[in-house]
């Protein structure tokens, strides 16, 4: 089975990050907001970003533990790393807005791009490749990487739960940002971040989102994934 | 964590499959020898299936433990169950030319049609959308589901390792078909078959093998996946 100590966590010597501001765009919605709330309760300095600065700043006082609101440029700005938590359909529009307050952050890619029909859920493929290379088209001059694809809302949202059962798996080109993502989502009590390859290899991670809502349907659960071995 | 006892094994109201004959397409390879060794260490009455019946007959006297060998339209009429485990370049054609003994069968694909290049592995698009989708195409008459892509042949075939740590995803559009071949997976100790969605969500499942040599190679590992919260 897989084990959390020192001697296997492929955390273990990853860089300190707990000083830097993460930033979560689309931090309203349930996936942002259940991340922002694992982050801040880490200990990281959190800002929920959202369309209307009103709207973040509502979503952060309900969750406390420090956490800010501001519209999405702020948020941008004055983050170190930037988590991309906003709906498929709005995700070209909302990056190509934020090109140059994005310049040099390290951008963390969460999107499923995914369509729904009677059968359930099932994998749309965007031009690009995936949403994570879309965003390193859209992004040229930030360090694109993707990651906490496979996590469950309701169980990050869920105050009773004190450790997510999940590894996260952690894409991208360049080993300094991955090695900052990985030792972010293994900040969160039983996650471990995982590097688990490039940006082209990012369109099944993230489609994989439809097998698990099938497992959800199924089993009545909520689904995430341990990597063995590792 | 996940745990196997009854109460959680989703394998625990599954068919007794035991008696069934399980052939293994491509038996004579890395995956196709491993799943047959553990499937017949199992118990269950296994089929090495090659395209010589002298190359079969080799591999499955070396395996022992009653496994049979025999050319690939022997095994598949022979057996209840048929595991495709040919390399990807070899599949359409091997599928084609056992229509008829494929025939009321149920198929198991586990192919990952994959690409390698200079930066590892990557995914493969096949015209139907998947490897699965192309046999259930080329096998109109065939209970197709697709399963088995996540082992590594390396720990399948190691006799000093007694547990595979590993879920299995199972995919197909036949409950019926679905829950033998999850029943299958469940008796390799370690192993729980988990229902994981319908073939149109096949790709991304067999890409994800692209990922876990990524990881395989930056942890020097042979990862696997558990499915948590089932």
């Amino acid at each position: 089975m897989t084990s959390l100590d020192s001697a296997t966590n492929p955390a273990h010597d990853l860089p300190d990050v707990s000083q830097l501001v993460v930033g979560v765009l689309g931090g309203t919605g349930d996936q942002g907001r259940g991340l922002a709330y694992r982050l801040a309760k880490a200990g990281q300095p959190v800002i929920i970003g959202s369309r209307t600065a009103e709207r973040a700043e509502a979503s952060a006082a309900e969750l406390g533990l420090g956490v800010r609101g501001a519209d999405n440029a702020t948020t941008a700005r004055e983050s170190d790393i930037v988590i991309i938590a906003v709906p498929w359909d709005g995700h070209a529009a909302t990056l190509s807005a934020l090109r140059e307050e994005l310049a040099g952050k390290i951008v963390v890619d969460c999107v499923n791009p995914l369509g729904f029909d009677k059968q359930g859920a099932y994998a749309l493929k965007p031009e690009e490749g995936s949403a994570a290379q879309q965003a390193a088209a859209l992004l040229p001059d930030s360090r694109v990487t993707a990651a906490f694809h496979h996590l469950s809302a309701v169980l990050l949202q869920d105050e009773s739960i004190a450790e997510i059962d999940t590894d996260v798996m952690v894409l991208g080109e360049e080993r300094a940002a991955t090695d900052i993502v990985q030792a972010l989502a293994s900040r969160i009590p039983g996650m471990r971040g995982i590097f688990a390859g490039r940006l082209r290899n990012a369109h099944q991670v993230e489609s994989l989102v439809a097998n698990l809502i099938s497992v959800n349907r199924r089993y009545k659960a909520h689904a995430g994934l341990r990597v063995t071995d590792v």
